[in-house]
């Protein structure tokens, strides 16, 4: 593992959410991240299915850390703003969510990211957002 | 309480996620809902803080509700997307998410809503939402 | 007129795009700016009604310059991104586009705003706006 | 020009605004339209770059576009709501605005689109669009 995906993977398992909602970071690499969920029925809306609020979690965490390995060394990330477009029926045996860099900036990094639902063979695209992500002082 | 306010809180009862969080309903008007939340360590993100995606998750719900307090009888509805700022650090004792219907249509609503965090006597705005929702046919 | 609403009202005349669309500024405060619009064949889509990128391009200079009446002096601002609604048929005598700040920051603000239709006596709200601007070094 | 190419080219000539911007529609494909514009004094901010209002519009309008190459027969199509972020300073020779669709529904369209700055041999992201667009009873 690189120094950087050593940090993320350290900064992931730092997120209580993370491990709430059961997510795995399974990519980390230049400009892309991409977390995985099962659905359980404790991330359920009203009628069974995966909650919108779930998807957009993992989709923002992705987002972020693909801001993340491109940002300066030293600096930490943190959200700005995002929108997200649910397209599909959220109704598959894993989601994995994609959070691509669009833009890297000195202050402000642009993200594209989506949401794919893979069940059987089949891949669909389930929601997709587009975030912007500010570069702040590190953590220690 | 009324037939809607029933249908809401049954509705709200059987969200997976809502327990999950700790989420509590708190209000439920014609055109306003409000969510309640107390910041857990199973909700933070990677320094702490209540999580990002935990707000947006209550405020996307609070705003849904609110679009269904409006619907034609018999009807459910979807979120379709929405867009959110994060606009102060996520530091509080309870959180309460806001929704309130801006435009209600015969297909779609539209809702603005806020994540307010209150601490001591302070009350501040820490999200702010736009949202469509799409009425649907409903679930039995 | 105070040294701010100079200075705004000179940039609003500099800007070649509100000639073009015939948009008057008519209103700035701290922390609100308002600009009218009359509808005109020039403007229109395909079915003559107002386009929507022209309430848009008007709504924009509105948040935009709400922001600038709280940036600190001698910065400038630059529309990071928005987010619009529109939750009526642009169908209005006059529109007049109302952009507030929500939260001020050192770098970033946060504005939303309104398109609103005026037609008779009647006043409704046509489209609703989020947006993110920065704070830059200023123009000379 | 297939009927589709026809229908969408007699439309966009119906758009006052497209003319006052000096837009002129390129490309209309199955699912994706592209629409160029070059810059000019007329259309621009306060500091003579072209105004962000602009880009919105052409974009705007190729994502809608790009949604009706996909409706059902009949219908026309109105912008719900979009996003754009704005990623690099607006300077170029010639803009594209490209809209293409990411999921076709039976109400509802989603797009993304990009405009992309022609500046010599180089080209260039400037801004990013997700948009939802519905399709409506179509105009005689």
């Amino acid at each position: 593992m690189s120094d950087l995906q050593e940090r993320i993977s350290a900064s992931f398992s730092a997120q209580g959410l993370m491990a709430t909602l059961g997510a795995q970071l399974i990519l980390v690499a230049q400009g892309e991240v991409r977390i995985a969920l099962l659905p359980r029925p404790e991330l359920s809306q009203q009628h069974g299915y995966i909650h919108a609020g779930v998807l957009t979690s993992v989709l923002d965490s992705a987002c972020g850390y693909a801001a993340l390995t491109v940002a300066p060394a030293g600096l930490d990330v943190l959200t700005v703003e995002f929108k997200i477009n649910f397209v599909r029926p959220a109704v598959a045996d894993r989601f994995v969510a994609v959070g691509k860099v669009t833009k890297a900036g000195k202050t402000l990094t642009v993200c594209q990211g989506e949401v794919i639902g893979e069940q059987g063979a089949r891949r669909e695209t389930i929601a997709v957002m587009q975030a912007t992500i500010i570069n702040v002082s590190g953590h220690s």
